[in-house]
């Protein structure tokens, strides 16, 4: 069963890579009022039902994905 | 507008950065068939509609969010 956990800077955090890329497309002139970039990382685990595996997910997330300091996770079903 | 551009490695792609979370999540006695990491970029653009809006995030993708030869990317709209 897979699923994908997106971790985003918190909002209080200068996240300078999305500043990056949101300077390079207003410089290009793209229009856009803000950019943030984060990660996503797709995990299939063997899981039975979908419930074992957003908690099994969780757990790999808590102990190692991300960074509560500065970083808040959201857990999505995929496929 | 809020878009959210998922960007991950091609399949056929070694991922160097999901190998080393896969081999530290097992290490670890998690149990998980794959895992790849990959990006996530959320934007907010100024469109009228959904289809707009879609058009403009995917020139900002084609244009320098992602290098067509190493990963593939998916636009989602967010909340």
């Amino acid at each position: 069963m897979k699923f994908g956990v997106k971790i985003m800077p918190r909002e209080v955090i200068l996240d300078t890579q999305g500043r990056a890329v949101e300077q390079t497309l207003k410089g290009q002139s793209f229009r856009l009022d803000s950019c943030r970039v984060g990660k996503f990382v797709e995990i299939d685990v063997p899981a039975a039902t979908e419930a074992e595996g957003r908690d099994m997910v969780k757990k790999m997330a808590d102990f190692v994905l991300y960074n509560p300091l500065i970083e808040v996770y959201e857990i999505q079903r995929l496929g």
